[in-house]
C-alpha cells in the first residue's frame, strides 16, 4: 500500500514540535534505534520502509514488525529522504505514540530513582542524561521548565534508544517538589555552589536534579533539596556540561547502590 | 579596513577541514568562546566584528583584542552571516592558529595525565571529552585513528573553549604506545569487557584511552593497557557514550588524586 501525499506530509511534520503535538506521535529512524525500540517491547504505530535500501538487519526489523501486526508502509527513496531527519535513515523510519504519563501516575514503588531535568535546552545534553539515567537505573525522567522536547529527532538519537525504556513526564516544579516530598525522595541538586558529598546519600528513594548549563537550577529546587552536590573539578573550566554532571552523579549513586566498596568522593 | 572578497572566502572556508588544513587556521565565534580564548591567553590571528551587533561584552572583547594588537576587521552583517557556523555569532568571529604539536614535543613532566581518544567521530562526544579532560586535569589529548577534527566548529563549541587551554596532538597508535611506555604512564583502557577497578591506579603518570562508540578501542591499545576499566551500568543499555564513559573515568581518577577519601567503585 503506497503512502498518500497527506500521510507523507504528516510524517515529515513529526520533525517539528508542532507536528508531534498535533499528531501525538514521534518518529525514529535507522536500524539501531528501531532494534532497540523493538527489543524494549515498543511497537511502532507505523513502520515505513524502502525495500531497495534494506539490508539484512533492516529486513529483520520489517519481519519483526509484521509478525507483531504493525502496519508497514512502503516508501520510495525520495519520500524517505524527504521525511527523514538524518541523511542515512538506512531504509527505515517508524512512528511511535508519544507517552502521556502524568506525575500522578508515576509509582514511587517502581521508580525509586528519578532524574529531574530543569530547562535543559541542548538536545545532546538531554539525550545523554536520558541515556545515562537508563544506564544507572534512574527509571523516570521528570522534565521541568523549558526543556527541549525529549521526542525531538535529535534527542531521540542522542538517547541511543533509551527513550523507549524510560518513563518521561512533563511537570511543574511545585507539583514535582510536592510529589518528591510526599513519597520520601531524597532530593540531590547538582550545583556549582554545593560541595562534594563525603558519602552519597543512602535514602531508599532518590531524585537527582540537573539544571540548564547557563542558569543552573532554579532557587526553588535548590532550597527544597536535601543535598547540594558539587562535582569537584579544576578551576580551569567554569562548569561541566549538564550531561556530564548528571551522568557522574547518577553513576556515583548507582555504584553506591550496587556495590559494597566505599563510596566515591565526587 | 573592510574585508576583501578573498579574505571572506578564506574565512568561510574554515568551516571545512580542507580549508583549515590549507590555511593552518580555525575559527571560533560568539562572545563566550572568545572570552574563554582571551582568558586562556590565546590571541586571535584576526578578530572580525560587526559593530552594530556588538553589545557590552562584545565591545569589551574588541577592546581586549585591540589592546593586544590583534588585527581587527569590520564586517557587514551579511558577511558575518555568510562566514559563521552558527545562526547567532553575536557579532564576532575570530581566527586562531591550529597548534601543530607533535607527540615528541609533549613533556611528560608537564602532562602527567593524558587522554587518548581513538576514532571518536562524533563532534559532541569529542568536545565533551576535551572539556572534561580540562575539568579533571588531563592537560593533553592525543587523537588516534579517524577522530573528528578537534578544530571543527562543532567540536570547538562543544569544548566550551577548553580547546584553547589544552594541548591536542595527532599521532599514530604505535608511536603513542611507545611514548606512554617510555615515560612510565599507566594506561587505562575504557572498555565494556573489563571490570570496575577495586581502587583506581595510583601511578604518577596516567593515560586514559577511549574508543569509538561503535567499535571500542583497537586491540593494540587494549593489549598494551595496564588496566581495562569497565564502568558498571545496568543491562538495559548496551553501552555508555564515549563522552560519558571518558568523563566518568577521568573524574574518578581526578577525585582520587585530589582527595584522601576512599576511591570510588566505578
Amino acid at each position: 500500500m503506497p503512502i498518500t501525499r497527506q500521510e507523507l506530509k504528516d510524517l515529515s511534520a513529526l520533525r517539528t514540535k508542532k507536528g508531534r503535538r498535533a499528531q501525538g506521535l514521534f518518529a525514529a529512524e535507522g536500524i539501531r534505534l528501531l532494534e532497540v525500540a523493538l527489543d524494549a517491547g515498543r511497537l511502532p504505530e507505523t513502520l515505513y520502509y524502502v525495500p531497495s535500501e534494506l539490508k539484512l538487519r533492516g529486513e529483520r526489523i520489517l519481519e519483526r514488525a509484521r509478525a507483531a501486526r504493525c502496519p508497514c508502509v512502503r516508501l520510495e527513496p525520495h519520500q524517505l529522504a524527504a521525511a527523514a531527519d538524518t541523511e542515512t535513515p538506512q531504509g527505515l523510519i517508524a512512528t511511535f505514540a508519544v507517552p502521556r504519563t502524568s506525575l500522578a501516575e508515576v509509582s514511587p514503588a517502581t521508580h525509586v530513582a528519578i532524574l529531574v531535568a530543569e530547562s535543559v535546552a541542548d538536545p545532546g545534553n538531554l539525550g545523554t542524561l536520558i541515556r545515562s539515567a537508563l544506564a544507572f537505573e534512574f527509571s523516570c525522567v521528570v522534565l521541568l521548565g523549558n526543556c527541549v522536547d525529549p521526542h525531538s529527532p535529535k534527542v531521540v538519537r542522542s538517547t541511543a534508544g533509551a527513550i523507549f525504556s524510560l518513563t518521561t513526564v512533563q511537570a511543574e516544579t511545585s507539583q514535582t517538589l510536592q510529589f518528591l516530598q510526599a513519597h520520601g525522595y531524597h532530593l540531590v541538586a547538582a550545583s556549582g555552589v554545593g560541595k562534594p558529598p563525603e558519602a552519597p546519600p543512602t535514602a531508599q528513594r532518590i531524585a537527582v536534579a540537573i539544571g540548564s548549563e547557563g542558569k543552573g537550577l532554579s532557587q526553588d529546587l535548590i532550597e527544597q533539596s536535601n543535598y547540594i552536590w558539587r562535582i569537584d573539578h579544576s578551576g580551569k573550566i567554569e562548569s561541566l556540561n549538564a550531561g556530564m554532571a548528571g551522568s557522574i552523579i547518577m553513576q556515583a549513586l548507582y555504584s553506591r547502590r550496587t556495590s559494597s566498596v566505599p563510596p566515591p568522593s565526587t
